[in-house]
C-alpha cells in the first residue's frame, strides 16, 4: 500500500463519532405527556429513568473512545499499512452500533438479551480499540507499549458479557466502571498504575 | 496529558454541531395533507405554529453555540489539559439534546414537564460554555477575562427553569432572549455593555 | 469582531450539506413489499415514482448548493464580519429544511400546501445563497459582482410559489429548471449568457 | 472552471460517507424483547440474522468505498474540471441510498423487488466509482491507468441484478463476492491479477 495522510482517516472517524454520539439523544423515546401541571407529570418521569442512565453511560464511553482514538492518531502521520484502516473499521463498526443497542436497553431495561447485546458490543469496540491501539504503537517502533491502562475496559466487558446472562444489574454494574475509571484522571484512589 | 493538536477537537465538535442542527429539521413532524386545495389546508397549518416558532429558536440557539465556540477556539492552538476536552464534552452534550427536547416541547407546547426539560437542557449548554469559556481564558493567562456578555445567558435559562413551573408562556419569553440579545450585533440598544 | 480563519466555517457547512443530502435518503418511505415474485411486485413500484422523482430532484438542488458554496468560499480566506457568518446560518437554516419539505412532498405529492412549503424553502435557500454571494463579492471590494447567473434561480423559485397554489404540476415543472440549468455546464444551449 | 483545492471535496465526501456508514446502524430494527430470561428470547434471535447478514454487508461494502475513495484522492491536489465533482456526486447519492435499500432488504429478505433495488444501488455505486477514477487516472495524465482490479465490482454486481430477478439467494451470494474479494490484502488466493 502506497504511503496516504492521515487526515481523511481522522476526519472520517471523527465523522462517525459525531453521529454516534449525536444519535444517542435522537433514539430517546419522546414522551406524550398528558398532564399539563408538573404535579400529574412528574411520575411520567420514573419510567424515563433508565433511559437517562443508559444514555449517560454510552454517551460518557463513546466520548471516552474519542478522546483515546485523538490520543492515538497523534503517534502517526502516515498509514502505511491496510490493517490500520480496516482494523479502524472494525473499531468504527462497533461504534456506530451503540446507539442501536442503547436504545434496545433503554426500552427493555430488564430483558436478558438486550443487555447481553449491549455488553457484547461495548465488548468488540473496546477489544477491537486495544487491538488498534497495540499495532499502532508497534508499528511505529516503540519497545515499551504502555497496555496495562488499556486492558482495564475489555476486562471488564468480558465479565459484562458474562454476568449479564444471570443478572442484567450485575451486568450494568460492570459495564460502568470502565466509564468511571477512564474518566477520572490519571493518579485518583482508583486509578493504582 | 501530552499537548495535542486542536484540529481533531474542532472537526468533532462541528460534526455533533451540524448534525443536532440538522436533526431539528429530522424531528419536525410532516403532516399528512388531506386537503388538496389550499383554502381547505390552510387551518391545518394552525397546529403547526408553535413547532415554526421552538424550530427557529432552537436553530438560531445552537448557532449562537456554534458562532461562540467558534470564537472561542481562536485563543488556543494546542490542547494540554484533559479538563478543556471533558468540559467540551459536558458541552456537546448538552447540544445533543437539545433536537430532543426541541421535539418534546413542540409536540407537547403546553405541559410543563416539556418546557422544564426544554429549560434546562439550554440552562445546562449555557452554562458548560461559560464554565469552558471561563477555562479557557484563564489557561491562556489573560488578566482580564470578558465574562459579562457571557452570563446573560445563563443568567435567562435559569430563570426560565423557575419561571417555566408556573407558566410555560413566561418561560418561552425568558428562552427566547438570550437568542435574541446575541443575534443582534454588538452595541445595539438591547446590548448595553 | 476578530478575523478568524475560515476553516471551522467550511467544516460546519460541509457538515450541514453531507447530513441534509445523507437524510433525504434516510426520508424516503421503505415499502412493504408483499409479492415474492417480479411480477406481483411491480405494481407496487407505481406509487413510488413521485418519490424518487422529487428524491432525485433535491439531491441534485442540495448539490448544486454545495458546487456553488464551495467556489464561493475560495474567494476569501479570512472571516471578517459578522454578516458573513449569519448570512450563511440562515442558507443553511433553508439546506436543512430540504430534507423535511421533500418527505412531506413525497408522501403528499399534490397536496398544495406541501408544494407551497417546498418551493418556499426552495426559495429561501436560493434568495438566502444570493445575498451571500452578493455580500461575499462586495467585501473582497470587487467591482464587477457577475450575479446574472445567480438570479435564474430565485426568479425561477419565486414563480414556482406562486404557481404552486394554482397548479402542483406547473410548480414542479418550474422546481426543475434551476436544477436542470445549473447541472448543465456553462456555455451549453439553456445558459445564453 | 478555476481550480479549488480539494479539501471542502474530500471533507464533504467524508462526511457522506460517515453519515451513510452510521445510520446503516439506525435503520436496524429495535425488537422489543419479550422474553426477560435468556432462554425464552434466543428464540427472538431467529428473525434478526437475515438483517444482521445484510448489515455487515452493507458496511463492509461502503468500508470498500472509502478506502478506494481515499487512495483515489491522493492522486491530485486540486480540482479542475467541472465533471470531478458531479461524477463524485453520482457516486456519492448511490452510497447515501444504501442504508435505504439496506433496511428495505433486511425487513423483506424474500422479496424479489427489495433485492433487486439493493443490487442495482451496489452497481450504481460501484460503476459511478469506476467512472470516477478512471477519469482521475486519465485527467492526471497516466499512460497505463490500473483498470482490471476496479472491474471486479461493477462486473458482479451486474451479474447480482440479472440473478435477483430469478433468485434472490444467488442474487446474495453475487453481492458477497466483491465485498470479500476488495477486503482480501492484494495477493491473496482469490486475488490473482
Amino acid at each position: 500500500m502506497q504511503p496516504t495522510g492521515k487526515m481523511r482517516y481522522e476526519n472520517f472517524s471523527d465523522g462517525v463519532f459525531a453521529i454516534a454520539i449525536t444519535l444517542l439523544a435522537l433514539e430517546l423515546h419522546v414522551p406524550h405527556f398528558e398532564g399539563t401541571t408538573l404535579r400529574n407529570s412528574l411520575t411520567e418521569l420514573i419510567p424515563l429513568i433508565p433511559t437517562i442512565l443508559t444514555y449517560v453511560l454510552s454517551f460518557v464511553t463513546i466520548a471516552i473512545f474519542w478522546v483515546n482514538h485523538h490520543q492515538l492518531t497523534q503517534n502517526f502521520t502516515t498509514i502505511n499499512k491496510r490493517r490500520m484502516l480496516w482494523q479502524n473499521m472494525v473499531f468504527l463498526m462497533f461504534v456506530t452500533l451503540i446507539p442501536f443497542v442503547t436504545q434496545s436497553v433503554s426500552l427493555n431495561p430488564q430483558a436478558t438479551l438486550a443487555v447481553v447485546f449491549y455488553s457484547i458490543v461495548l465488548c468488540g469496540a473496546s477489544i477491537a480499540f486495544t487491538l488498534l491501539r497495540y499495532f499502532v504503537h508497534k508499528s511505529c517502533g516503540e519497545a515499551h507499549i504502555p497496555m496495562k491502562r488499556s486492558l482495564v475496559g475489555p476486562m471488564f466487558y468480558i465479565f459484562a458479557v458474562l454476568a449479564s446472562v444471570f443478572s442484567v444489574w450485575i451486568a450494568y454494574g460492570l459495564l460502568a466502571i470502565p466509564a468511571i475509571f477512564y474518566f477520572l484522571p490519571k493518579g485518583s484512589a482508583l486509578d493504582t498504575k
